[in-house]
Formats: structure tokens, C-alpha cells, sequence
């Protein structure tokens, strides 16, 4: 019994715990797990992940339990805390190591089904500039005098290491990012797997290339410093960078494998960034024709509805002119809803049955910085005679 | 071409023309639909139906094309327009029959494949009050001197007939539905299979009553004179009162023969009103328990998390105590979000498989004006020994 | 007392009227009006008006009773019904001229302190277009052969008269305004007093360069034909177009008096369009620094605190460099809120007082289609040596 | 330069620090202040204040910069931080004293114009329970064996006192304040000069009955520990619990002087709780009727327009019937929105001016436990002649 509970004496302090307890369930909606809507593809889990996170522990302003209770709010099935290993601003006050900060979070994580993984963000000089080792056992030995014995420590536990932020402005003047020799040194080692192709707000297209070339795991996380609320205005549909994980189940190992196997895409704002082996499924298991056969009369409009389950607003662009239809140049499937995707004949001698299947880019299924996710919507029209 | 295309000339229109349909696609929210989320039961589809609106053909204040257009962004599946016969104000500027509302609104209901009702409300002193019928084949027969012969008229069509808002203060100034020998006459008559649980915002406990004891068809409608959004909140999360009816498709006959087998439900701001045997599956159907097993060690507190798919806030009440663990007194199953069931064992000592089953009642889904659903929640949990 | 009233009862009818009556408060948010925040400048009301609505007495879908209705609720201090002379496509039904809705409309109107302003809208082929007449006596002299007939009745009647929607896609293919020697014929013989620079979605950039070339009076109305919620996403933050009119008071003289004298701004999405000698007063009647003297030490950022009261979110961009500090390059003073405004001085050794007067233009505030408003902030600090 | 600039570079180091500095401007909506609209009154500011918050230097979840930045946020003008004096479960890593939290915090709340108070919560067994003591000079002297040498080392460094929860289920079983002899000896050594009669979420009647008996300040406080966007929904319009605060200025000097002259209100959800003088103001300044006259015909009903430009929704409930008139039996004037008061005369026969002076309670200003405060509204009719 502390000295607290002596003094505010012991049945207080029962009392205290049984209520806690009691009211310790969802009493307003701020308690309340919000998912995140992006199907599960391929038959494995679209596991909604967070690979960079700080706490009071280096240069964050939140004790670690609060990030899986955000995680948790959020809809994310896995979190990584990723404590600066060499900047630690509070060190005065906030004496252990950083690597507490996993420790302290573990219980909350535990209790919500929340994957919580070790990890550290090593952070040196460009190049090679930030990098976030994670399933890391022990975080000590990656603090280093060199970057390499840092890096090659983590590989040594195993870890999964990834370059963070490449083309942030405070390491990369001109916000883009620069691939040095030392990323190649690092490649040739096997001592990088992957890069954030989005951290916070921001998007790296050179970042997205260079997965793409070099075929490395893209990564989209919040670097999260501040009480996860004060970063990203959920209340107005904002959310935070996450990156989905194709993985068998949502635990350590099948995670490590999803990402060592570069199965994951990047969701951030109302895009995806991924390949489109990947992102084409995710756009089938979204949406729904309601009405895929339609009985038309010659120039009459056609209103199919197009129902989109997810939480992504699906913005098509035409690809190329249908020649006997007008169909529409741009569509937006929202987020939740149904809308109509209204066609017409350019003729009225039109007759019989017709298969009408338009080609669209998904503007924000980006599977390249500069393309968008080609796709075909199905429909059929049989065309009676006008009376 | 009309006159007015004479003058606007005819290149131009055909280019008017052109825009309009091009531009007819959704480029904004406004123009999409948002699926009510109540889950099919038993085999059925659950209709959203509203077999209650006016339009400017009786004292409604739009047109009639502007009914299946809110029904469809509302989430609706079918619709009735019931005018007043006897009660036309706008008659002097508005000079056609009531019943032109129906056929106006006809084309605009087919596109968006809302099942469009002819309907009419007969509109007389108290007793027997306003009555709806439905399934009409011509509203002309129902213009009567008496309203015995009007009732008589509409049920000689086939049509489906039920009391409006019989607790209505304009007819029944305490706000109570009073039964008069009047409804007696009619439901021997066979004339009277449902009555208006819901108008409105408004929830009438006797008539609720009255369908259970005299097995009618329970109804909840909009009674919408206003455009809908002037009437129902929607930003703020309102809806107008539906009728849910368990049919076999969307076609008038399914409908029909719905309503006439008593199988609907009454959807009423966050709740939902009807026999147990339909409210049950709807509840079973929209929960889901993420992590039905759990393993604890002794009195540690076990968080299960249940989702709920549904649109309706289930809110459960413990009907009683459970002895051996501490579960939640009240727990709110927020729509579209997940929350914890916090449980606890009351001793240290349990070990061994445990199956938790706490009855509660559900005070939202009424299938009495006094009682909520029962229901059971099972749990399971392994207790190990506490290191 | 009429048939109906004689069928429901005189006793019930009674009741009915004094239910209605009692029941006619704000019972809920849907009644209550929000204002529109934009000051008052120059002595005048800032009145918020739309000139520019249809009803189903030509081809809209509301009874004319729901425009001042909708009016009222969004803010609007007066509004013209400017049905089609022309195009009355529910006339079978609708059997009454155009001008009824402004009869229909009127009781509605004064109740709610709303002026209702007697219009019409003269549709005929391009050029001229569609003109819009208001403060009509009487609509029928306008229903001529000629264009050049109607128009010249409605400026024989005192009209105010000015071209809808210039760069219409019905009627201006390519969605630009096109200048014809019609319009040149309607200015010099004073039938033209001002132009749409915004219809419902749309800003034309040539009928705002037109308006200052030729001191025409800039309008922005909805030229709404649904209920105004189908058409513009209240819940979403999106308005009505809206002509402000800077008049002596709400009376239809004074409006008129102020769009002779060319004394409007209008009010569309987050833009304000006018002269600069309107949008400066507004721009400073929206804005207050709250702290405008700081004392800072040396190279410390200094948080001056901005608070803008008004509806519109200003988006102020740097115009030019400023020597001895870093400014924001771009800001924006969000509607309803105070934010910061960070300065820093570059060089360590400043002293004493310092005015900081840095240059911005508000891109949102448009004097032209090209330009925004300048504004110069002003702020001073004391510069106190570091310890 | 620290280990880690020189690790990162001087170079970059110096570009981070410009980066940060020129991003540093309100670049969204999160970064912007929501000011609180309740009037000032009376010739005083009427500061928002929260004297109870939490940080991990006790058993808070949030580094203590976090308070102010959230303060600011949320339009708060005051904060104390008021960490546990003896309850620091987070000592094992946070080594520091409860009183760092203040140091921390204060160049965050200065940059901010937030007035940041020194305060401890000397948190003992009941009685006599956990209290605050704000405008502390040194926290050390407060950590002492007995409840009694605590309170009297605050008081002695001139500290304003105050009982925090009375009715905390953790130590008041049944969630009643209970009164004991060791507060009667804390009130006569003037060392108790305010209670909480609102603590995070609940309101403690019987606090706000000893406050009216024994003349003691109201407080309203958040107690918060957790980041606040966790505890308040302030996207569903929830805020923070304050004490408002009748002050000359929003120096630590003013707001002691204020509250030991018991100037404050508490504001929680949508209620004022405070003594009628300071209520009545608050009131009448909140509201306008923008047309106090009006000119009717017999029976015909007056639209009467109030405008509520507070955050609150004040809830008025009718005292007693007008003999002459109908007028609204509750009605609710909606925070930032203007409402219909709608009159009408019983009788036909009227004629002449009438004052109609209506009484009203409105519930939601507390001026007791059991009343809300009585206001008159006060409007104008003349009767003309019905034609």
C-alpha cells in the first residue's frame, strides 16, 4: 500500500477502484472505437497500422499509454512507438531511457487487442537522416557514435528498418528528397526495407518512385508528437497517415512478414498509394453496381447507382470517350454513399441488349506519383422501342 | 417545340439539353444517398418505407417530383403520396385533382427505383379522424359525402387502409389516441389493417398498444408537408420516422402483402418499434463481439469489444445482477462504432473456462410503450493463475 | 367557413388553430435563424439579399411560401421571386401567371420582417439572354413578342433590371460570357443596370470585368428552383450566393436607392466581389489584433493574436518582403476564430520600438478577377535586451 | 549546441529552426482559437478560467505545455496546473517535483497571453479531501504529514483555497457532498474560500448551496489528466467545465482579487451556475429583440425576432400566464441564432398600444439548485383596426 492510499486511507481507496471500474465503460462516444473502412483483400487482414510515434520519453508531449488509447479510438489494429534515441529534450525531468515508453504503453495496448511494437527512431545527420528501426528487443545498442553501428545493431536484432521523412524541409531544404550514396550503402547491406512515402502531412513522390524502383516497402505514418487530436482535425474527417499491412493476422511476426514481403499500401488524406495489385481489389471490395441491368428506351437517361462502402471517396476520371454513350467525364463514389451514374444513348435507333463498360483512372489510387488506378465499371442496358 | 424553345432557339436548347445531362452526375454530397443501416432479417429485405407526404396538390408546400428525390438521398426504398381529398387549399392556382401528384412524381420515382404508392388521405372530423389508403387505383371514388362510403370506396380497390396519428392534438386535444366505436366499425368491417404508431415526431404508447392487442400493422411516417429538410435535422443526425417493412423485394405486390401480414417495424429517432420476433434478429444481426474469448488472471479487468454496424445507438440496460463478476449497470453499442463490455471477476481465487451471459434489456427497441428487447451477450473466458 | 372546416368540426377546427398557434416557437434548431456575419460598413446596412428565385408557378419545385421561409432561416434581410414569364412548364396544373408567387409569398414575408421584392424573370434566346426585372408593379406588360417590348415595360415601371447568369452553358457554350451590340443597345438606352457576376455555382470573371469597365451593379444571386438545402450544403458550411447591398434600411426604396447608386458586394462561396472601397471597411470591421503591442528580446518569436468576428475565412498572402523580420508569407484568419501571427526580428542586436506594417493582399476579397484587396497590418514592438 | 545539433549539423540544425519558425502560423483550423461568447459585464472582463488540470508530473497524461496550447485552443484566458502533491505515480520516471509542471508550462501560456497560475492539489483522505491551492509561491512546504500543516503553509503564502469534487464517489460513496467538523474548521481559520461545485462532468448541488450559504467562491474546474480533446467532445459541441471570473484584468492579481470577492459564475454544459447579479447581466447582454414594436390586426399573430449571440442555448420556461395574450409556454433562444417569439391577442376587440411584459425563468441559469433566474422580456404592440 503506497503512501498515497495510507493517506487517503483504505476503503477511499477501494472504493475509489471499484468505481473507476464500474464507469469504466463507453459513456459518451469519445470512448468509442471508430473503424477505419478499407476492405480486406486477397484473404489476408488490411491491418491498420502506425510505425512512428513519440511520447514524453524523447521530444513528444504525451505519456506513452496514450497512444493505444488513441490507436484504439482510431480504428488502428497495430502502433509502433518510436522514441528518438539520441534527442531527448526532456531528459532533465523524464530520466529513464526511451525505450521505456514501450513498457509503460504495453498494458493499455494489451487490454484494446492493439499490436504494440518496440521500436526507436535513429536520428542522425543527413545522409543517411532519420531512419525507425521496430520489433527492435532492445533498444540500448543502437546508441551509437556512428549512424552505420546504430543501423547495423538493429539489423542484428532483426529489426525492420525504414527511412523516415526522406524529403523533410529540416534535413532537405527544398522539401524533396535526395537519394545519397549512403542509402545505396545501406540497400546493399540489407539494412533498409522500406521508406515513408507519406509522414504527417506530407507526401513523397520521389519517396513513392523510389519504392516502386528499388521495390521497398512503402510507409505511411503520423510521426505523431502531440495529443494525436491536436494534429489532425478528426472532427472534420481529417485522419491520421497510416499503413495498411497485408497480413495474415495481427500479430508481430505475421506484421514482419506482411512488410519484409512489401505488402502494404499507404492511405493518407482521401488517397491510397500503393501497387495496383493491391488497390484494385481494395476499389472492387468498395464498391457495389445496385442496378446492373437496366431495361432503356432510345435517348432516355440510365441511372445506375453505385454504392461505395468505404471510408474513401473514389474520384474517376474518364479514360477514354465511349462512342455510342455519353457516360460522365468525372464521378465521385463518396465515402458511405450511393450516387448515380447516369448514361445515355447518343442514338434513338439504339436496340437489344448492350454491355457498356467504361474505363476510368482513379485519380486518388495513385500506383505511380503521376497515375491513377485504371478500372472498368460493368454495366448492361437492353433497349426496348420508344412507344 | 413549345414556344418557350421557340424563342430560346433550337441549337441553343439542344446545347441546354446536353449540359444538363452531362452535369446530371454527382458532383456534389448533396446528390448522393445515404443508406439507412438496418440489417435484413429473416430472409427479407427490410424496406425504408414513409407512406405519408403531401405535396402542393393538397397543402404540401412542393412539387411533387421533389418526394422521390429527398426519399432517394434519404436512404429510402419506397414512398407514398397521400393528398388530402377534402383539404386543398392551394385549389385556386393548383387546379388539378390530388392524384396528379402520383403520376408527376412517377418518372422521377422510376429513375431513382423508389417504389412509388398511389395513396390519398381521407380527411374527416374525429371519429373516426384521418385515415390513409393506399394501393389506390383511382382517388376519385374516395371524394364521398360520408366517410363510410370513401373507407368503403378505397377498400373496394384493394387498398391497404391505417389511422393517422391517432393521438393527434388537433383532433384529440389531450394528445391521446382515444378508441371510438367508429374504429371498431371499421375493423370489422375488414377496412382498418394499421395504424400510425409514429406521425411525425411523434410516438403514440396507446396506439403501439392497440396493434399489439388488435394485431394491426404498425406505421411510422413522415406526414412531411415542408421540403424534408425542413422538417427532419439531418445535419444533426435526425431522420424522418420510417416504416421498415420485411419484403420479399421492392415491388408494390411485396409490399402489399407485407403490410398485410402485420411484418413491419417503426423506426422513430433511435429507436426502433415492433415485435420481438423481428427486433431481435435486427439487433443479433448488427453486433458483432470482436474477441468473444478472452484469457485473465484473476480479478484483471477484461475488455471485450462489440461493434455495432447498425445506424441506432442500442442502448442496454442489465436486467440483473450477475454474481460472481462486475459487468457494466448500462452500456451504450454506439451505431457504426465498436465500444468495450468491461468485465471483472468478483474473487481471485476463479480459474478454469467461464461462459459469461448477462441478460439485459435493450430500452430502444420497444416491443411494448414499456419494455425494451431482452437479450443475452456471451462471453467466454479462460482464467489462468496469477504469477 | 369552408367544406373542409365544416367536415372536421368547429369545435376541432378551433383546436387546430390554437394547437398551431401554441406550437409555432422555435421547438427546435431548424426554426432558428442564422445570421450572416458580415458587418456593417459606412454608416449603411450591409443587407443580405438574393434577386433570383423560382417557384412552381414557373418551373420550380416549392411553393412560393418557402422562399421567405428559407430566407429568414438563412439569414436574408430581403428577396425577389423572379419566376419565368416565359417558360411555365407546370402550367397544366399550375394554372395562375407567375405573378401569384410574389401574392402567395407576401403574408410569409412580413412576418418575418423579410422585404419581398416583386420580379421576373424575361427568358429569351441569347443575345440578349435571360434579364431579370424587379421591383415590378405588375408582370403582365412584359409578356410581349419582343424582347425589346418586355424590357422596355419593365423599365417603363421603374424596374431594376440586370442579365442573369452571362456565361451560362445553355446559352454560352463554352461557359464564357459574350458581349453582344444587344447589351450595348439595352446600356445606352438605360434598360441595363447591372449583371450577374454569380449565379447559383458559377462567378464569371467577364461579367465582374464588365461591371467596372461600364459601373454596372455586381449581383450574385441562387437562382434557386428546389428547396435551397438540395441545392447549397448548409450542414457543410456551403451558403446561397448573396447580393449585399449597402442600403439606409431593409424598405424596397432603399434597396433600390443603393442598386441604382451601384452600392453592392457579393457573396459567394468564400469570396467576397467588389469595389475596394467596400471591401476595405468590411475587412477592418471583421478583424481585431488583440494584443497589437508586444515586447519581445531579440530574435524571440512574437504571437500577435488576430480575431476575425466575420463569416468568411481571409486568406492574406504576403506582398512584398519585409527587410528586418520574418512575416508569414501566407495567412488565414479563419472565420469565427483568432489565430496567431508569428513574427520574428532576423538580426539579434534590434532595439527600442519598432512599427512592423507589412503588406498583404486578401485573396478573397476580389476587386477584380485577377486582383485581391492590399491590407496593411500594424503592429509595434518594444525591443528589450536579452539578459 | 546540444549532442544532437551536432549530430544533425549546424547547417541543417539552422534550417530546422527557420523551417519551424516560418510554418509557425496558423496553417489549419486546429491551430486556430474558439473564443468563448459569454459578455462581459458589469465594467469587469469575464475571463474563462480552469483552476484544476493535471500533468505526468502527478498522474496527468500530457507534458505540461500541452495545458496551456489546449487552453488557448479552447478560449480560455486563465489556467492553473495543479498537479498532486502527493499521489505521482510517475515518479519512477519523471523524478522531478510536481511544481516543474509550472516551469515548463509557463513560456507556452506567456507566448499565448494565457495567465498560467502556480497551483498544487493537496490530496488527502476525507475529510477533509483533495484541495487546491492556487497562487502559490513555493509548492515544497505544502508536502507535509498532516492535512492541516499543508493547508496552513498555502495559506500562509497568501493562496486562494478551495475543496475540489465534494461529492467524488471515490471518496463520498453515494456522490454526495457530505459536510464535515474539519470543514467548519477550515472555513474559520479562513483557509476554505471556494468549492467546486462542477468537477469535470458533474455538477454537486450541495456545493452550490454552502457556496449561496456560507458566501464562497463557485468554481467550475475540468480536473483533467488525460489530453482534453479525450474528456470533452468539443466536435459535438461538449467544452471544458470554467469558472468564468469577474475581473478588472487578466493579471494573477485581478483574478485573486476577483475571486476572493466571490465574482465568478461556473459554467458547465449548457448552464450558468452563479448568484442572480451576475446571471441577469449576462443575460441581457447575450440578447436583442431586434423589433421590440410591432403593429397588429385583432388576433393576428406578432412575430417578435430575439437574437442569442452567446454559446448558450438559454432555456426559458413561462411564470405565470398573461391574462391577454398567447405567448410561448418555453421556448429556447439559440446560442448564436435568432428565434420567433411568437404573440397573439385572445381578443379580436383589441386596439391601442400594449406593453406585453411576459415573465420567464430561465432554467439553465442556476441561481439555486431548484431555480433557474426570472426575466421579463419586454415588447411593444400596436393594434390597429382589422380592415
Amino acid at each position: 500500500m503506497s503512501a498515497y492510499q495510507k493517506r487517503i486511507g483504505a476503503k477511499a481507496w477501494l472504493i475509489l477502484v471499484l468505481v473507476i471500474f464500474l464507469t469504466g465503460v463507453a459513456y459518451c462516444q469519445l470512448d468509442a472505437r471508430k473503424e477505419v473502412k478499407i476492405p480486406d483483400i486477397l484473404g489476408y487482414h488490411l491491418l491498420k497500422c502506425d510505425f512512428h510515434t513519440h511520447t514524453v520519453f524523447s521530444d513528444g508531449n504525451v505519456w506513452p499509454i496514450i497512444r493505444p488509447e488513441e490507436a484504439w479510438l482510431q480504428g488502428l489494429d497495430a502502433l509502433a512507438i518510436t522514441d528518438h534515441i539520441e534527442y531527448t529534450p526532456h531528459k532533465k525531468d523524464v530520466v529513464s531511457t526511451s525505450s521505456r515508453s514501450y513498457e509503460i504503453a504495453l498494458p493499455t495496448a494489451k487490454a484494446r487487442n492493439i499490436t504494440l511494437i518496440r521500436g526507436a527512431e535513429i536520428t542522425r545527420d543527413m545522409p543517411p537522416g532519420h531512419l525507425n528501426a521496430i520489433f527492435l528487443k532492445d533498444v540500448k545498442p543502437l546508441d551509437t557514435e556512428t549512424w552505420r553501428d546504430a543501423v547495423k545493431a538493429a539489423h542484428d536484432q532483426g529489426a525492420f528498418i525504414f527511412w523516415n521523412h526522406p524529403g523533410w524541409k529540416g534535413q532537405q531544404p527544398d522539401g524533396v528528397g535526395k537519394w545519397y550514396d549512403e542509402h545505396t550503402e545501406l540497400l546493399k547491406n540489407g539494412w533498409l526495407q522500406g521508406i515513408e512515402v507519406v509522414n504527417d502531412r506530407d507526401y513523397y513522390p520521389e519517396a513513392h518512385r523510389w519504392c516502386l524502383e528499388k521495390n521497398l516497402t512503402m510507409l505511411g505514418d503520423s510521426d505523431v508528437h502531440d495529443p494525436i487530436d491536436m494534429s489532425f482535425d478528426l472532427a472534420r474527417g481529417q485522419h491520421r497517415p497510416m499503413t495498411l499491412v497485408l497480413a495474415k493476422d495481427n500479430s508481430e511476426e505475421a506484421i514482419k512478414e506482411a512488410l519484409l514481403a512489401r505488402r502494404t499500401v499507404v492511405y493518407w488524406t482521401n488517397c491510397l498509394i500503393g501497387k495496383a495489385e493491391y488497390l484494385r481489389p481494395i476499389f472492387d471490395n468498395s464498391i457495389r453496381i445496385k442496378n446492373p441491368d437496366l431495361t432503356l428506351k432510345g435517348t432516355e437517361r440510365g441511372y445506375f447507382q453505385i454504392r461505395n462502402s468505404s471510408d474513401i471517396d473514389y474520384e474517376l476520371v474518364l479514360d477514354k470517350q465511349i462512342e455510342d454513350f455519353w457516360v460522365p467525364e468525372t464521378i465521385t463514389l463518396y465515402a458511405d454513399r450511393t450516387v448515380f451514374f447516369i448514361v445515355r444513348s447518343k442514338s434513338k435507333e439504339i436496340s437489344g441488349e448492350k454491355k457498356l463498360e467504361p474505363s476510368y483512372k482513379v485519380k486518388n489510387l495513385k500506383i505511380s506519383p503521376e497515375d491513377g488506378l485504371p478500372v472498368t465499371l460493368k454495366f448492361n442496358i437492353t433497349f426496348v422501342k420508344e412507344k
